[in-house]
C-alpha cells in the first residue's frame, strides 16, 4: 500500500496555490493525482522564486508527486480529451479539482453527461464566481489593518498566502467528504469553495465579527503583542529575538520561576489589585509586565536564555530567518521523518517536505519531485484512456498532446 | 440528511484553535461532534475577545454546533468515563481528536483496549511532542523576518493564527482519510499531526526552503509588494487603500487599459529592454511601474477607482477593517448563504459563518450556536453510554459530571 489514499485518482487542472497545494497533499497521501497541464505550461509555470536558469521552485514545490499530461487546452479537441480523462471510469476515479474557468467540455454540466457520479470541486475567488486572490481577500477581511508595529505606515500584508493554504486543506476535506458520500450513495456532486468564504469563516470562527456586532468594537493593532494573554517578542543581549508567551496558568508560573519574577509581579498585583494567573489580567497589565521580561532578556545572551527557558518549560521560540530555520532547527531537517533530501531533475537536491500527518498503520509516501510537463502523457493516455501507440502518435502529430 | 457527514461521530477534548476549528468544521458538515469539557471549562474557556460580562466570543466561535458534556477530568473516574465515551460502539463512532496530553485512560494505548479500531488524531506542537504554538512556530519558520514595511523595527508577527487555521483543516483531512481507511479495512489508527510540521510543509511547498538550498538566497522583506509579480497597496485621493495586482498577462493588459498606461509602460519597456507582459519583468521594473499606478490612484477617489477597475476586470480589492468588512462587503452578510444571523444564548444575535464548502447534493447545515458547558451531559450519557437517570444522578452527585 502506497499511502492512505492508495488507489484514489484525482484529476487537477489548476494554477497558483490553493488547488495545487490540495493536490500535492493528496499525492503525498498516496492518491494518483493527474495534473492536466497546458502545452508549454500554465499561468504559474514560471512563477518566482526561480533557479538561475529560470526553473520555478514555486511550481515544482506545489506539484510534487503528481503525474503530468500536457494537453492543448486551447482547442475543443484538447478540452474533449481532458474531459474524457476526468470522466474516465473506475470507482476510485472521477474526481476533478480546478480553480480555472472550467467551461465547455470541462464544465460540470458537460462532464456529468459522460460520468453522472463525477465529483467536481471548483475553487473560485468570491462566492458569486468573481475573481479574488489571497491578496485581495486578505486586504478585505481586516488583518492588514491590525498587523505590524503601528498603523501610521498603513496596512501590513501577510507574506504567507495564508488563505490559499487554508483553502488547500478545505479542498482536501471537501474531496474526501464528497467521496465518502459517493461511496455510500453512488451520488457525485458539484462542490464549490470560494476563497473569500474560507477566509470569512475563519474570521468569524475566531470572534472578529462578533466583536464588531456584539461589543461594537474591533480588534486594534497591537504590534507583536499577543492579544488577550501574555506574549511578545523580546531582544536578547546578543541581538537575537525570542517569542516568549504564557497562555496557561502553568506557563505563567514557569515563566515567573525561570526569570525569578515572583516578587516583582506580586508588587504589580498588589498595586493594581489583579491576579496575573488570570490571562486577562496579564493582558491588562502588559505595560508593567513586558518591561520586566524585556530587562531579563536584554541582560542575557541567547544561549543562556534558551537554557533557562527550556529548563523551566517556558513557552517560547526563537525568531529565525528561512536560512536559520534550515541551519538551526532540527524539525526542519532530514532528522524529521516528514522531510527527505530529494533530487529534483533540472533543479538539484534539496530538503523536501512530505505529508504533515503521520498515520500509524500506513507508511509515509516518500516525498517525490514534480513531474516534467507532460512527463506522463503517453502513460496516462494508454493506462487511463486505453489508447494505443498509433493513436497517441496521431494526437501528438496533431498538436493535441505533448510529452 | 443533516450535512454530508451525517451520522459520523467525533469526540473532541481540546483547547485553543486547531482542534476546535477542526471540530466546528466537522460539525458544520453534519457530524455529531461531542466536546468533552472539564467542569468549569478548559484552558481557553474565558479567552479574549469576551463580551462585557466576560463570555468568550472566541470560545463560542470555535465550538459552534457541537454537543458538550462536562466531566471532571481531574479524577481517574472522570477520565474513565471520558474513555468509555470515546470508545463507545458504532461503525460511525470511535473517532477522537485531542491536542491535550491524553494520558492514562485517555491515552491511545488504553483506548484501543476498549475499542481496537479507534481512530485517534493527536495534535502536538513539535513532532517530538514538545510544546509549540502558532506564535512560536511562526517565529521559527521565517515569515516575521520578511513581513512588514521594513525590518529596522524587528520582526512582524502575523495576527491571524495562520498555522492553527491550516492545521485545523489538515486535521479534518486526516480524520476523513483515516475513516475511509477504516471503512475499507476495519483498521483504526493513531494519527499524529505536529503544528510545526504543518507550517514547515507549507514553507517547503511554496519554495522558501529551496531558495535557501538551491539559490543560496532567501526571501527578503519587501513590504506589501507581492513578490515576483505586480501587486501592492495604493492610496486613493480620499485616503482609502486599495490592493491592485496583475498576476496574469490578461490582468496586466486590463490594468494598462483601465489606467491608460500603455504608452508610459512601452517607454519603460524600451528603455530597459523588457516585456512587462512577463511577470518577472513586471517585478524587476516595479521601481518604475509602481509610481505610475501610485499617481493614477492618488488623483482619484475610491468610488471612481472602483468603477474604473471593475469596468476593465482589473484584479484589485479594497482594504477594509473588520467593521468595514461587515458594513460594506456583501460577501460578509446574510446575503451570502454561508452566513446566518444566529442567536447565541448569553451573547446575542450576530452574523455567524457556516461551512465554506457548498455541496450541490446536500443542504447546508444551519450555523448554530456553541453549547453551554455540559448542556448535553444527560443526553449524551443516556444516548451514547445507555445510562439511566438514576446512574446519571449518582455521577452528578459524585461530582464526576455536571450540566
Amino acid at each position: 500500500m502506497n499511502g492512505i489514499l492508495d488507489g484514489l485518482r484525482i484529476v487537477e487542472a489548476a494554477a497558483f496555490v490553493a488547488a495545487p497545494m490540495a493536490g500535492v497533499t493528496l499525492a503525498q497521501m498516496g492518491a494518483d493525482v493527474i495534473r492536466i497541464d497546458p502545452i508549454g505550461g500554465g499561468l504559474d509555470y514560471r512563477r518566482w522564486p526561480v533557479t538561475a536558469d529560470g526553473t520555478s521552485l514555486y511550481w515544482s514545490g506545489l506539484n510534487k508527486g503528481k503525474r503530468s499530461i500536457a494537453i492543448n487546452l486551447g482547442s475543443v479537441e484538447g478540452r474533449e480529451l481532458a474531459s474524457s480523462l476526468i470522466s474516465a471510469p473506475g470507482a476510485d476515479a472521477g474526481i476533478f479539482v480546478t480553480n480555472l474557468s472550467a467551461s465547455g467540455p470541462m464544465s460540470y454540466a458537460s462532464l456529468i453527461e459522460k460520468r453522472p457520479d463525477l465529483i467536481m470541486v471548483h475553487i473560485t475567488g468570491s462566492p458569486d464566481g468573481a475573481i479574488a486572490v489571497d491578496y485581495t481577500v486578505n486586504s478585505a477581511v481586516g488583518f492588514p489593518a491590525v498587523t505590524g508595529p503601528s498603523q501610521d505606515g498603513g496596512p501590513v500584508n501577510h507574506v504567507l498566502p495564508a488563505w490559499d493554504s487554508v483553502c488547500a486543506m478545505v479542498t482536501t476535506t471537501a474531496i474526501l467528504a464528497a467521496e465518502r458520500h459517493r461511496r455510500a450513495t453512488g451520488q457525485g456532486q458539484y462542490v464549490r469553495i470560494a476563497l473569500s468564504d474560507v477566509a470569512m469563516a475563519v474570521v468569524g470562527h475566531l470572534g472578529y465579527l462578533a466583536e464588531v456586532e456584539i461589543n461594537s468594537t474591533e480588534r486594534e493593532a497591537c504590534g507583536n503583542d499577543v492579544y488577550g494573554t501574555f506574549g511578545r517578542d523580546f531582544r536578547t543581549r546578543d541581538g537575537h529575538r525570542v517569542m516568549i508567551l504564557a497562555i496557561t496558568p502553568r506557563q505563567w508560573g514557569s515563566l515567573l520561576v525561570a526569570m525569578d519574577l515572583n516578587e516583582a509581579v506580586q508588587a504589580i498585583e498588589s498595586s493594581r489589585g489583579i491576579d496575573c494567573f488570570q490571562e486577562a489580567d496579564r493582558w491588562r497589565a502588559r505595560d508593567l509586565l513586558f518591561p520586566l521580561v524585556e530587562e531579563w532578556a536584554r541582560n542575557r545572551d541567547f544561549d543562556n536564555i534558551r537554557a533557562a527557558l527550556d529548563e523551566h518549560d517556558v513557552l517560547w521560540g526563537p525568531y529565525q530567518t528561512f536560512t536559520q530555520l534550515m541551519e538551526n532547527d532540527k524539525r526542519c531537517s532530514a532528522a524529521n521523518p516528514m522531510f527527505q533530501k530529494v533530487d529534483h531533475p533540472g533543479i538539484g537536491r534539496y530538503l523536501t517536505p512530505g505529508l504533515p500527518i503521520e498515520f500509524s498503520e500506513v507508511q509515509r509516501v516518500p516525498a517525490g519531485p514534480a513531474p516534467r510537463l507532460g512527463e506522463h502523457t503517453d502513460e496516462i493516455l494508454s493506462e487511463v484512456l486505453g489508447l494505443g501507440p498509433s493513436r497517441i502518435h496521431v494526437l501528438r502529430e496533431e498538436g493535441l498532446v505533448s510529452s
